[in-house]
Formats: structure tokens, sequence, C-alpha cells
């Protein structure tokens, strides 16, 4: 129980370090007859590849992904999805500086303080290297959700620069480096990221993820609600510390009138004026879109020196030279995605095993 | 895989309907030889209970727990532990008002939906009764996470009124019924309550729980991180919207080197000068104080009309009145540390078992 | 993790000891709007309840079973039932003689190096009290699975008596006491009971549950084929000892072409001429009887002395008077069937999960 | 839920087919600063490795294991572990014949029922080829269980020819290609194999394992007893049709004074002065060896040809031409050792975690 699997029926396995032989995941449960290729998968992948603007850490890395088993002649067969990437730009770099230091804010310490024991090269498993597996991983769970239902995501807040959401173009997330759905912010957030990272600095974030077409009634009462698991989902998420379900934190300073989402009847269908709920009542969902937003602290990894112990009790300072994401929120986009994707299809196959239906 | 199970190895499964003939949990996997009685966890109950301010639903329940299974002598026998409080104030009154009707910020709509079927008795098993299970339940895992763990919440925000932390005292929080830790909130708070009381309306409000006393090393890498699961613990709970593990969403706007706890040694020990990281890093326990805070929506339930329909399709106005808290923040709060306390002692549990220990 | 709880999507958590205030279970995972009454499952624990012949304990127990949650006007909802019997025969009796012996055969011995606390009442959790929850959940799982898929059991050996095959009637299996499928056997059973009760012995029995009617496709490959799970199941009820599924043991000495059950079309329907596999092949069901046999040792309470120690480390002898069944596999039948039920339902609701249908 | 996990805290995920890239397995729960290196899975796997006499099947797989994280120089870390052996000599031959047809006692038929589609080649995920990673996992419970427990399997009845008890000798099994603990009876089942394979048959077989050092109080009470989860291991091995403990069937005509195994004291410790449990009483280690039979049946794929049906609903004969062992129970040995190991190393965490120590 030491929580590297995630989800229930759809139910996915990690494994692998930062700079060990290969990252994987066995997903089990998978439904037979779904079709599915590598670059089903790829695409996802390519979407939080590392490299790819002057934004993102300058780790080299092909992030091939490769089906081991599950798959036959193109389709599903019920049996184990096993993927793996190989690590490829693993370098041989020496880690001896960073060997018996504990880096702050990173899982050095409580990785030491757990285990006695700690692959230092890189971070290990704590490295977010792992978050591609989930993203390949959701990749396989939207197949199992279907066209209807779509999951998209953005980075709506870098820093203290939030989005104008009256501009939301869901368009623009896919044409600026920086999953911005406010054209207007992008150069604003290039301006602000440049001044970071000359200051060898880092920066958090807020992305939100909504889920449209889900249907109503995935979920489950009380402990393993739709809501509390996407929480969960979330938070899972390196450098996640906070999470909220449509208005979240503002719901705390409405009345009930206000928040109560009011139903109409409209074309001979239950609609919602509006989507305080954020898609989610009593933990099962409505129907509305799904909408939650993740909060993501600023890189841990920086050039400025920082106080910290080492393994043998000596204080230190300790400076992270090379390769890092300015702003791991960027690339945590897809990542958020994925682990609604996950969520969503876990509680679809629950759903459909208690209540039948498709 | 209906969700009504909590944990791992310290697993709490719950039952029972707001107005059906109990309601209970059994408790599996709880260590042999604790000492536990029934006022051991009575006292917890009665800090949730209703009925003890006009701040508070008028509903008397006296909520008094019968363990039935599980103790022998007074000492646990590690046999699962069935605990059960009979429902007495279960008026057998006329619910053909709300029957077919879905209440907005409800979870009968939803149910509706998924099931097919819903007791609409008092809300049946949505009704928030079933948090009394858990303040039980986590009565017990206090006995398991021992004496030199503490766990304590406050009410940090009623609708806009936030408290001011520096005045912060907990002996404050056990003095007045609104569980606030600041003294001059509380007759601001108490002015604002009557005030929401008299409009037919409701509020929100925000809860923070802090865990002293918790060792290094507890948690889990990946997805079951500690403070993953203690986002799904405090999500799980009715009417909680979002969550936030140490700075939580302010730590989007920080940079790296603010964010980050310096690390020093102070008497032969690792000390951390901040803790911006709420006592969780790589999702495993630094030994800092674990802090959690959860946005608690405003009551749907409200005597103010508003518009919704009915299992017939037809729009109706829905008003509900009768016995309501106006701010179910405020009794969340021991339901809140009964959460911490889940799942600190399933983690406590979890570490024991792969890492030895104890 | 502490094993009172069965399967995964159709879950029963047990919880009781024998001589506690009562012993119930939860039932999570049942599907909702299936009619169900207390007097559904009443009519399988009236099969199991002791006194009812000479060959059975005289303990009585009326073993009235209550539903306290998940069932809404005759039907369920979806939310976890919970099934309680209180315990009425509890005897306050003196338990002085056994208090701090380890009676030869029972879980004494084992539960106090596990536990260091042992609830010596009637064996406490140990005692095969626990069993007619199993009894009260297999009611509920055969609503589950309906009314195409039947389940019997009978007693096919007692002692070193076999029924001979040929005389198979299920109809008599209802008509003695012994559970026997064979009129003729009856008599010599009786008999041979008799002896055994006025030597202060007891004896053991083979029983074999059919479930017919059972789709063909349930189950899982790997680890949780369906007759590894039924295994499992059977080899939990107290006292089992082994387990056959089809021919079992026997077909160590079949050649393959023997062994293989061959199939061919009949009706437009693929038919198969003979069932050595027990109706699994591959751990998926076949469509044909699902056949499993189980082994039961003989009752460890017996009133001839034997030779023990007790928790000070003396060696004493230990007789075990009281009320006790000389055969307990005679009421281990319907306790069979029940786990049988378990583990259908369990997978037809996973199969549902992962591939669809129904 | 499809099944392809195996064990709650020493969890086993296991993948691939018989003819795909790879096959493998992820193991969560792994104590951190175990040592381990892939020699130490090898050495179990070579054991299992076809083609090393005349008596199991000439497929030539050097069956290399090759570590892809969780251990880093050379000791565990408390990350998942992750194991692979690429499939090197899965013949891309012409599966034509086969394709289409649905072989007897294999799981061709019901795959087809259960997913609407099947990977035929070599059995595809119905392949024993998975076994091999049981083995491997097998390897690294024994590192958990530590040098004290021993586990060793024996192949105690080929066909009909069963071993003489009286000349068992552990060194023998080790030293003839039939695992066989009785030297007196290899050249008669040396004989006997030799006619099977001459009359294109195959034989069936039943496999002792037994795991001394056990200590007492492992396992679980009611479902998750030790001998119950044993039951499902072994059960779940391909080709197993029964299982036993302590005695088994056997037990079924004793009496009690008979089975119950007498307690004395010897050296101030508490000794059993037989062993007809099996070492598990009540679901709980005693400390005695624990004792496990399993039946196997013969091997399906024979050369004789067998009426059979294809996807299409014509009537064929079925012949299974190629490479396979006439008694997959001789390379089944090591794999029930595996499997018993499995469920120790888990019941061994389980145990720690509710009732400490180590």
């Amino acid at each position: 129980m030491s929580g590297n699997t995630f989800g229930h029926l759809f139910r996915v396995t990690s494994f692998g370090e930062s700079h060990g032989a290969a990252i994987g995941c066995v997903i089990d449960g998978v439904p037979p007859c779904l079709p599915l290729t590598e670059a089903d998968i790829q695409v996802y992948l390519d979407r939080r590849r590392p490299g790819q603007s002057r934004h993102t850490t300058q780790r080299r890395e092909p992030d091939r992904v490769q089906i081991l088993s599950g798959v036959f002649e193109g389709w599903t067969t019920g049996a184990p999805l096993a993927l793996t990437i190989v690590n490829e730009d693993a370098r041989s770099k020496d880690y001896s500086a960073i060997k018996d230091v504990f880096r702050p804010g990173h899982a050095d310490y409580t990785y030491w303080q757990k285990y006695g024991i700690r692959d230092y090269r890189g971070g290990g498993r704590s490295s977010a290297r792992e978050t591609a597996m989930r993203v390949a991983a959701g990749a396989v769970a939207r197949k199992v959700l279907g066209a209807e239902v779509s999951i998209r995501g953005a980075l709506v807040q870098m820093g203290p620069h939030a989005v104008d959401r009256g501009r939301w173009d869901w368009e623009a997330v896919q044409q600026n480096p920086l999953m911005c759905p406010d054209p207007d912010a992008v150069p604003v957030w290039e301006a602000f990221l440049d001044s970071i990272r000359k200051t060898s600095s880092s920066t958090g974030g807020v992305i939100e993820v909504v889920a449209s077409g889900v249907p109503a009634g995935l979920g489950a009462p009380t402990f393993d609600r739709l809501d509390a698991d996407l929480a969960k989902a979330m938070i899972s998420i390196p450098a996640a510390k906070g999470v909220e379900i449509g208005t979240g934190f503002a719901a705390a300073a409405m009345t009930g009138p206000e928040h109560n989402d009011a139903m109409r009847m409209q074309d001979g269908r239950v609609t919602f004026l509006s989507n305080h709920a954020g898609g989610v009542l009593g933990g099962i969902s409505t129907g509305q879109d799904v909408v939650v937003r993740l909060a993501i602290k600023p890189t841990s990894s920086v050039a400025t020196p920082q106080p910290s112990v080492d393994i043998h009790g000596h204080e230190v300072q300790v400076a992270t030279h090379g390769r890092h994401d300015p702003c791991v929120a960027i690339r945590g986009v897809p990542v958020a995605e994925a682990m609604m994707a996950l969520v969503l299809a876990d509680h679809l196959l629950r759903h459909r095993a208690q209540c039948g239906g498709g």
C-alpha cells in the first residue's frame, strides 16, 4: 500500500525514477475492443514534453511511449496495458553536490526520513518525471470516456497575474506556449517569466480543468465522491497545494440563495441556470461541466542559494543549478487534464458496475 | 465500490440514512490492546451534536454511540469495531412536500439520476447526519495516533468575515459556540449569523485543521500522498468545495525562495524556519504541523423560495422550512478534525507496514 | 486490512463476536431498485439456524435479521445495507474454565499470539457464529444474480461415508436434516452421527455447491480468477481445509484427452459434452454449472479431554462441554452456498464494469 | 478490477502476453533497504525455465529478468519495483490454424465470451508464460520474509503415481528434473512421462509446498485468513483444480480428537504434537510448518485431435502440435513456491501494520 496505484476499476500503477532505466505504468481494467495505438497516446505526451519553448526545462526527452501489452492488432483486449518510456537524457552527470543535501521544498528530507535511503539522481522517484505516465494513462482514459466527453485545461493565473475570464478563448490555449486562455495576458506572463528566470527565481500558478459532456450520475456518496476523488487526483500532482470545485473558496462568502444553482426545464430537459457547484452535487455529477482549479507552488529548484542541512546534520547553502522549469504549472496543465480523465473513467466504470447501463 | 469505505488499513465503512433506524460504521484494522470506551467516543460526538446553541439546527438528537463489537473488557481486540447511533428524532413528519422535488444545492437530483430511487426523508443517505460516524471513527483514530499527536480545528472565516490570525487563541475555540479562534470576531459573527437567520438565508465558511506532533515520514509518493489523501478526506465532507495545504492558493503568487521552507539545525535536530508546505513535502510528512483549510459552501436548505423542477419535469419553487444550520461550517469543525485523524491513523499503519518501527 | 471485508464491488464487511451485543454486516455496492425485505433474508438464515434437529447445537438463537439501512419502501436504494442480528442466547455463563486455556483445534492460541488479547466467551470473533452474516449477505447476493442463477448445496460425505452420486436427488436435500442428496445414505449418516455424539466425538464432511445458470464470461484472468476467488471464499469458512473445482484432485490422475471437455454445437449453441472443468476455464465461467466441493474438518470442540497448554505455559487437559455441533459440515451447507453467491455477484458487477452489458 | 494485481501491501501487478513484446510486473510496497539484484531473482526463474530436460516444453526462452526501477545501488528504495522479461522466442509462426478455433481445456472460449476479442498467439494473456513473473515476484517476497522463513516445494504425485512419503528427501527434489522428493519414484515417473509423450497425451499432478519458520500470528480472521489467501493464490495458478491445507480432504473422515493437534510445553515453548492443521488455526499461523497441496490438471494442449467448435459456430477437430509440457505440474512447483512467498510476505506486512513489531 505504497501508493503508486490510482483508481479502482480503471487502475493505473506507475513506476520509475527520473534517472533510472525507464518509467512506465500498467493500466488494468481497460475495457476491451477500444481502438488504441501508440500515436493516440503520444499526442498527449508531446503536449507535456519539456524543451518546447524557452519557458520550460531544456531537458531533451523525446518521451516516446511504447505499448508492451494489452493491445492486439490495434484493439484493446481487456488484458492489462503496460506502457513504458525509456529515459534517454538521464545524464550520468556528477550528483555529488546534492547527494547528501536536502534541497528545500523538495522531498529529499521526507524520503530520507521515511525510507532511510534515497535515489538522489534528479529526485529519483519524487521527480515530476513520473507525471509523463499520468498523461499517457490519461490518453487511454479518454478512449474509455468516448468522444462525448471533452477535457480541457488552461493556466488561469501565473504568479500574481490572473487571466481576465471575460476574454476566455479555448482556442488560444493551444496557440501559446503558456497554455493561457487570455491572449492579452500572454505578453504580460512572458515578460514576468523572463524576469523570474533572470533573477534565478521561480513562480507558481493556478490551473483550471473543465470536463464537458460528463453524464449525470457519476460518483458515489459519502467518501468516494466524484469531487473528493478529483481533489485527491489534483493534489497528488507534484507541487499542487490547493484545489477548488466550482466556486471553491469563494463559496464561503456566499449565501445559500446565491450559491444554489437554480433548475429549470428547457426543451424538455433539466437545465441549471448557473454552475457554482462545478458540476457535482452530493458527490455525483449533475451533467453540467465539471470544473476544477488547482494551485501549483513555485518550482522548488532555484539557483538562488538557500539555507538547508545535509544528512550528516551540517548546515549548508543549497543552490540548484541545471535544467528546471521556472513555472511548473505550465506543463502541469496536461497532467491535470489527465488526472481528470482518470477519475472520470474510473467512476464511469464504477457507475456501470453498480447501476448498469452501457 | 460504492464509496462508503474510507482508508486502507484503518478502514471505516459507514452506513445509515437520516431518518432510518440507525446510522453506524464498522472500523476494521484497529490495533489491539488500545483502551476504548463509549465515553471516549461520546465526548467528540457531543461537540458535533446539534441543538447546542441558537446557531445550529434544533433537531434534538442525543447521538448516543454504542459499541457493538471489537472491544472486550475495555480494550480493543483487533476485531472490527461496530459503532451505531439510533435515530431518535427521526420525526415521522409529512415529507409529501419534498417527495418529488429536487431541492437546489442538494443531492436530490443527482441521486435520482444515478439510482432512479431516493429516500427523500431528510435527504436520506445524502444527509450530513452521516458525519456523526466520521466523528465517532475519528475518536478511535486518535487512540491509534496516541497522545503525542494533537488535532485541533477552528472556523477561520464565516461568510465574508475572516479571523485576525494575530489574535489566534486555541483556548477560545472551546469557549464560543462558533468554534472561532479570534475572540474579537465572535460578536461580529454572531450578529452576522443572526441577520442571516432573519433573512431566511445561510452562509458558508472556512475551517482550518492543524495536526501537531505528527512524526516525519508518514505518507506515500505518487498518488497516495498524505496531502492528496487529506484533500480527498476534506472534500468528502458534505458542502466542502475547496481545500488547501499550508499556504495553499497563496503559493501560486509566491516565488520559490519565498515559499521554500529553509532548514537549520537546532539542538541537534532539523528545524524548519517556516511552514509554507503545511507539514508535507513530496506527499510525506516533515514533522512540522500538518495544516489544512477547507471551504464550506452555504447551507443549501433555505426558507427562501428557489426555482427548481420535480421528478415529473415540472418547474416548481422550493422553500425548505424546518430545522437547519444557517452555517454548517460550524458543526463541520469536529468533522474535519475527525477526517484528519482518519487519514493520519491510516498512514501511520501504512508506514509501519512498509517501513517497520512501532 | 484486517480482513473482515469480502468482495470488491459487491462488498461485505462483517463484525461481531459470539457473545457480544450483536453480529452484523454492511454490504456496499448493492445495485439500486432491487426488491428486498427482511423475510427474503430470513428464509436463508432459518436454514442455517441451530437447534433444528438433534444433530446440531442446541444453542437457541432465533437469528432474527434487521435491515438498518439501504432499503426504502421495500427497494434497495444503492446506499449501503446494514444487517444485524442481536445475540439473544449469549449466556452469561461462567467462562473461567476456558478463560486462560488454548482449546486444541481452535483459534485460541493463534489469536493470543497475534493480538495479545482474546475475547474468550464462546470463541469471540473466531466463533462460527459470524457465518450467519455470510448467509444473510448471500441472500442479498442472490437478488443481484437474479432468478436465472440458482445456487444449491448438499453434504456429499459425512465422516468416511460418501453419497452414491447415482442416487443424487436435489429434492431430498431439503427433506432431511443432514442436507444429504442421497436418501439411502440418510439413515446410515444418522446412525453414524448418533455414535459420534455418544462417544463425545465429532466428525468432518464434504460439501458440494453447484451454481446453475451462470452466464459465460464471469471472472478475470491471472489472479482474480473466478475459481481462485471461489477457493478463497470456501476456505475462509471456518473449519474448511480443502477445496476442489470440477474434478478437483481427481484431475491429477487423468490425461488431457480425458479431462478436456469437448465442445459441440447443439441447437445453434455451444455445448460441452462433459464438465470436468467445473464451469471455469482460464478463470472465466464457461456457462456450464459451476461446481465446487469443500472439505470440513471435524468440530474441534469435543467433550473428550485433550492435551493442551494455557496462557501461563502450564500443561492442561481440555474438555469442551456444552452445546456443539457434532458435524459442523451440516450447517456449513447454506454458508457455502452463500459464499458462492457472494463471489458470483461480485464478479457479475466486475464483468459489467469492464465489459458493459446489463 | 480486472484481476491482474495480487496482494494488498506487498502488491504485485502483472502484465504481458505469451507472444507480445515483453512480460513484466510492478511490485509496490517493497520495504526499503533490502539488498536486491537481478541475480537474486534470476536463480528462481532458472528453476522454472523451459527446455531444461526432455520432460518440459522445448520453447527456448532465456527469461532474463531486468529491474527497471525501485533499486538503487543494490538496495530497494521503497519505490515500486518494475521487472520485465523480453519475449525472445515469440516465433512469428503461422497461427491461422488456431486463430478461429476454441482449443478444448483452454481459455479460448471464455476469453472470447468475455471480451469479444482474443490474442490467439500462444494463448495471449491466458498463457502460463505469465507465471514467470510470479516466480520473479516470489524471489522479492522471499527477501521480505528473510532467511528465517524457508519455502520449499515438490511434486508429490504424477498422474496416478504418488510418492512414498516415508522416503521424503528434500535434497532429492533439486537433483531430478521432475522435482520429486522420492528418489525411488523418479524412474517410475520418467517411464510414465515417456509413455504419455509417445501417445501424444498429457498428465496431471499434485504439488506440495511447505513454508518453515513462519512466525505465529500471521493472517487475519474471517475472510482474509492465511489459508484462504493461500487457497486463492494456488488456484490462481493456471491448471490448478484443487487445494488442501494440512490434512485437507482427509480431515473429512477424521474425528475431532484425531484431527486436533495437541499442545505441550517443550523447553519452555509451546509445541504441537502433530500438524493436521497445516500450520493455520482460525486463519492465523501457528508457528508450525505451513503445508499446502494443489492439484494440477493435465496439460490441455495435446496432439490428439479433439472435438471442438470455432468462432463461426462450426464443429471442428483440434489437435495442438508444437512445444508443450506433457505435465505442467513439474514447472508448477517453483510457481507454487512463489505464490506461498507472496501470500506470506503480504501477511507479514499486514500483521506489522495492525499489531506492530519489526
